[in-house]
């Protein structure tokens, strides 16, 4: 049923064969990226069928009107697109005064595309016999450089195999492009102007509104048979938007004709002048090298993957999936700039308009503690803080007072960025989310330093909004949140969803206690923060009251908690009673039917019992686990990974590894039908948790690690490395025994099972 | 707080003064309609200060694309927009060579509005004096026809008042007209010929999209102190969507030089070639003659009048609130054409893009049923039934089967025209007021022929709907409706919604009860609507049980069905203890806000109480006003007459009489502070239900009308007539007796607080 086209390989994703119905897949799963840009695996010359263009800058967006039939108070003016930036890639090839496109040709064979994740590139290839009946043998590497990041590199190659040729290189760079979510096929690039120089060209370009400014370069060089070839005539062609070259070189039979391009963006985010940075960039890039790039670009990828690599022995798909998950994610982000943040299809798509989700800290902040330095994760907390006031903002809209703080849905600059008011007004357990992550990274770095310094403001602000968001119920006698959508958003403007009342109490005793120590140990920041945010002991008492006495929907007969009130009223037929043809449900039902349904998008009360695995017990958990899982539909990518953990807690092997397969393959295998439109970036994250925290078990408690190994039957080993405060310690797993290895200089005590292993560096312990 | 520049006075709508503020407001209020047509009452000249153009077409729309955040699967593809018709209004004045523009007056004397309602016709006087010095006075008399409801006059008249003058009349047709309610500027008319012949010009366009043909004329004749002056030479100017003639006639201090201009639309709706159409009407029009066009006009509304005027003794206000209402209403719809409904808005703005909902049946058609004969409501009762496969359709869209039928909640053409999931897919109470009118109109006609000939089908497919749309809780052990919006829309996808779940049951055990009557007395019927619907009687007794084991909540503390599931956990604080500043709270508060807060926007509960008083004991009724009317806005214009009403029943006349002003008033003092974008038009019936059901106390119990009369202590007697069964009755009411009149042949009973009296043809009981 899902599709297989995709060859199973430890390091690489290959398709084999053109079809032009997987192109737009494809465009997607062998999308490249450098985490300041990204692009679609679209061709680089002309192609007439279906495609969708992507090149994509990080930061850059465009703030897209709110239009709804009746407007509501505090909806956000502007909601926010994740723009189609110009067009770097694009060469236009004729041979033999045909030009080259892979829809018109008579034959294609020999199709082949590799991602090669190990090193960083993609790579295509292919025979084609055009209509002049001219036979050629195409090879294209393309790479966007890891070091450079500003620049991309490709070496496209053309051999005739029948005849000689007349080959006509025809490089441009465009910015007439347009975005696919355009209502009306408007623009959304201002042209600035236009240069060139030999073999290089520039063409600058403005957002409208949002006036972030981007020069696009290209600079060529042509090679014969692998040797530079300086006495081409050039000829330019230019319009209002757009540059081409073009380059005409006469060959025999066999030999090669190369075009090497590079190409990419200088943006006004980093230079006052782009024009000049771009020539600049060109200038470092020519001097490097193009080998010396793709040597470089192999380097730094060994990095990475010394780091993060997880080694799966006897499962190919599996292998491929974690690494597929991990390559993309370090695609997409790097955490080298804290005005940066993880978009939902990172660079793959344009789809989630918006750049930050709660993904962020529920799912990826994991990875990148575990597999970064900790100053990684610090950026990402303090893109949140420096966008507080925002958030307070946000939260004044809605009628919050006294700097409660609500954090966006959906965000590029802090401000709300989405415009749906049972998603942006309703969908208020983000905040949770996001104390919780300023919660997990004092817990796995053990610095504490953030909250005193900004943690704490954040803390403030999101207990203030939980105080004031809950209501008291005179009938029930405790406190109530109502009118909020949880992380399943097959449930809109419920009363009392478990999960968002379990966090907000959480938030309010959490921050309390922060509170009280920061008070005890730094002094000098208390009297800052109290200072600045003017809470008193009253409010603070208040604070409390509410979350001590929060209300959870609890049915006596199922002995669990209720996702909402009225959970129990709904037609409560198992999604294996469902017939087959009505999945997925978001595409085949209206949506009332999809909110009366009990079906579950993604995992929520149980999202609770992750977050908070240690209040429950293991009994609770599989109660839970139970009564929910027959429910949930799995139709958010958020889902299976947090399933995957649990049915591992709770030894259900089985399940834990068909979840893991959903996760790790969820765009590879397109279980939910809409890889076209990109991959789903954050839920990687939630990959690479149900190996470590899942299969290996991996928790942090009271400072150490602990692990409870197990494997699933269809594998033979895997391992993984955590960098656990400045430890770099790699697990390794099989049937029989766990094994520990540590590089740095001290030991470490870890637990498995619940016993003290004690792992010296550099060496090996086996359980 | 309330605007108060309209004078009190029986008769008229009248602004005295002119304020550029207050010019959008006038022009909802001084609108003209005809029931095929309305224009707000803009400017014949041009006002370069702030204005609302707009002039309509009955049954002329244009389908806009739905544009949502996320895509919903069931979202209508299209949603209707109210389209501003091209202008037949305009003519630009030059005196003395100065473009007349009362915002660049030196000075504007003696500015008046009159809209006569006993005439029909609209009024505009002033004293002008213009830059260059010329002092002149103005008089504008305009009026829709309601004998030829194609055309409308102008009659206007200038009297140079301190010298001589030159004036140039340039009436022009213009269909390059814009839609206040357009995403981009964009137009909706597509020119399609220019014609002019002498003195007559012609623009015919066609609507994009819908292709709705409309030829717009004019015709204009030149007077000088009346008399009727042929000789001025006609000048033409047009451009590639308007026809622009220019007269010019030079005339003395206090002599009056006046244009003619017959206007309006002929369309494809009604004709096969709109521009010979429109030479015919206007030959018609010209035959009869300015003066003979008013009297005839008056003639006409005199007949109106008798049937429908409502006196009341003693209080200006009330009377002039009452006969707008009524006066409005009869402007826009008049019940001679069953593809015709009444929009919300009448023809005095866009807003509600959709021209029927459920307004038409819960509010306006027992207006229509007493005041018009009974031919007017069984059109209305027969636009739903040619309806009946597009609200089938519609349910399939939503997942429903086997005929179902759910009625669009906005619609043009049958399909549904909005596109809030919380309002189009949850609001779905509205099909229970389409099968209560059914019901209502048998009770108030006694003509039971509706419901085999055509009725029952559509009850059948609205009671498959709740019966399909229910499902079994087995928690509660009995029926539940989840995830609706009552006619409460403060609250979004509740459960069980007292009034839904009440009005489901009714449907089906109602349609249950017609499927009975009609097999028994109507066979023939009978067959060939079970051979159409194919209903078993295994479905009929699954219906049943779904009726008989509905659940509602209900609170044994207050001894109340609950608005929903849930309600009572809200913070309860009353109305009367909100702080003003936050009123109207759709203006101040944010929509999560408003949905989480208790307070209700229309009667909701009190509805279902209203269309079912006979279920409910007058203590229940009590307790259930007292419950509510505290936590109610009344934001919405349906919702104080149905509070008026049941203020009355319960002898609370203060209140009821406060209500009764607050309907009858909403738009001549501005109560929501909207009135610029249009009045409300569907609620002005329940205005006048207010007074006859609510003071009058009038009913219709076993085939006869009951009356409990009360009356404010504001008024001295009021007075009103009921058309019941062809008989028309008079009823007149004062502080110490009623008195009927009936004219007819033959008498009739009624009751008065449930004591019998017979009243016999032409002549007076007093009781």
């Amino acid at each position: 049923m899902n599709q297989d086209y995709i060859k199973p390989d430890n390091w690489s994703i290959i398709e084999e064969g053109f079809d032009t119905d997987s192109v737009k897949s494809s465009e997607s799963l062998f999308s490249i990226g450098n985490g300041a840009m990204g692009q679609r695996a679209n061709f680089e010359e002309q192609y007439s069928a279906e495609t969708f263009q992507g090149s994509y800058i990080a930061g850059i967006y465009y703030p897209d009107k709110t239009k709804v039939g009746w407007w509501k108070n505090g909806y956000p003016e502007y909601f926010a697109k994740v723009l189609n930036a110009p067009n770097w890639i694009g060469i236009d090839i004729e041979i033999n005064g045909e030009n080259l496109d892979l829809n018109t040709c008579v034959k294609v064979k020999n199709f082949r595309r590799e991602l090669n994740m190990k090193e960083g590139w993609y790579h295509r290839s292919f025979e084609a016999i055009l209509q002049n009946g001219t036979e050629v043998l195409v090879n294209v590497r393309r790479f966007l450089s890891l070091d450079l990041d500003e620049v991309g590199v490709i070496n496209y190659e053309i051999t005739p195999l029948n005849k000689e040729a007349k080959i006509v290189f025809k490089p441009y760079i465009d910015a007439g492009v347009h975005n696919e979510d355009a209502n009306w096929e408007e623009k959304f690039w201002e042209i600035q102007n236009l240069n060139h120089t030999e073999n290089q060209a520039f063409v600058t370009a403005r957002t409208f509104k949002t006036h972030f400014v981007a020069t696009t370069f290209m600079q060529n060089s042509i090679l014969l048979n692998g040797k530079n070839k300086k006495d081409i005539p050039l000829k330019v062609e230019n319009n209002n938007e757009k540059i081409q070259f073009s380059y005409e070189i006469n060959i025999l039979k066999e030999e090669v004709a190369t075009i090497q391009k590079i190409g990419g963006y200088t943006v006004s985010l980093n230079h006052e002048n782009t024009l000049l940075a771009a020539q600049n960039v060109i200038a470092k890039a020519l001097k490097i090298g193009y080998d010396q790039l793709l040597q470089d670009q192999i380097n730094a990828w060994a990095k990475i993957w010394e780091m993060s690599d997880i080694t799966i022995d006897g499962d190919v798909k599996a292998q491929q999936g974690i690494r597929f998950n991990i390559f993309q994610l370090n695609q997409t982000y790097l955490g080298k700039d804290s005005r940066l943040n993880i978009g939902p299809k990172g660079f793959t798509g344009e789809k989630y308009g918006g750049s930050t989700y709660w993904d962020t800290e529920a799912y990826c902040i994991p990875f990148y503690m575990a597999t970064k330095d900790q100053q990684v994760a610090r950026n990402l907390l303090t893109y949140r803080y420096n966008q507080l006031d925002k958030a307070i903002e946000n939260a004044e809209k809605l009628g919050f007072k006294n700097g409660a703080a609500l954090y966006p849905m959906v965000t590029m600059n802090g401000e709300e960025c989405h415009n749906e008011w049972e998603i942006t007004f309703e969908e208020i357990h983000r905040n949770g989310a996001i104390a919780f992550a300023i919660f997990n990274y004092y817990r796995f770095t053990d610095d504490y330093s953030y909250i005193p310094e900004k943690g704490l403001e954040v803390l403030i602000g999101i207990a203030r909004f939980w105080h004031q968001r809950a209501n008291y119920s005179t009938k029930r006698e405790q406190y109530v949140i109502l009118g909020v959508t949880g992380p399943n958003e097959y449930e809109n403007n419920v009363n009392n969803n478990f999960y968002t009342n379990y966090i907000a109490k959480w938030c309010i005793h959490y921050t309390l206690e922060q509170i009280q120590k920061v008070e005890k140990e730094y002094p000098q920041d208390f009297t800052r923060i109290m200072n600045k945010v003017k809470l008193s002991s009253s409010e603070m008492s208040e604070m409390k009251k509410v979350a001590d006495n929060m209300y959870f929907p609890y049915s006596k007969e199922h002995y669990v908690y209720l996702q909402q009130d009225g959970f129990l009223d709904k037609d409560l037929v198992k999604v294996a009673d469902l017939d087959k043809s009505q999945r997925p449900i978001n595409q085949k039902w209206s949506w009332d039917r999809i909110l009366r349904s009990p079906y579950i998008k993604q995992a929520d009360v149980l999202q609770g019992f992750y977050f908070f695995e240690d209040h429950f017990s293991k009994e609770e958990l599989e109660r839970h686990f139970d009564f929910y899982e027959p429910f949930t539909v799995h139709e958010s990518s958020l889902s299976p990974c947090v399933h995957s953990i649990q049915a591992a807690v709770l030894d259900k092997m089985d399940m834990a590894y068909t979840f893991y397969l959903r996760t790790s393959r969820l765009d590879l295998d397109d279980y939910n039908k809409e890889v076209e439109e990109g991959c789903h970036i954050t839920s990687m994250a939630g990959t690479w948790m149900s190996i470590v925290e899942g299969f290996g078990g991996m928790r942090v408690k009271n400072n150490a690690l602990h692990f409870s190994p197990k494997i699933p039957k269809e594998w033979d080993s895997y391992s993984f490395k955590i960098n656990f405060r400045n430890q770099v310690l790699k697990v390794s797993i099989n049937k029989n025994k766990t094994q520990f290895s540590l590089e740095g200089n001290s030991g470490i005590s870890v637990f498995v099972n619940d016993k003290k292993v004690v792992v010296e560096p550099n060496s090996f312990v086996t359980v």
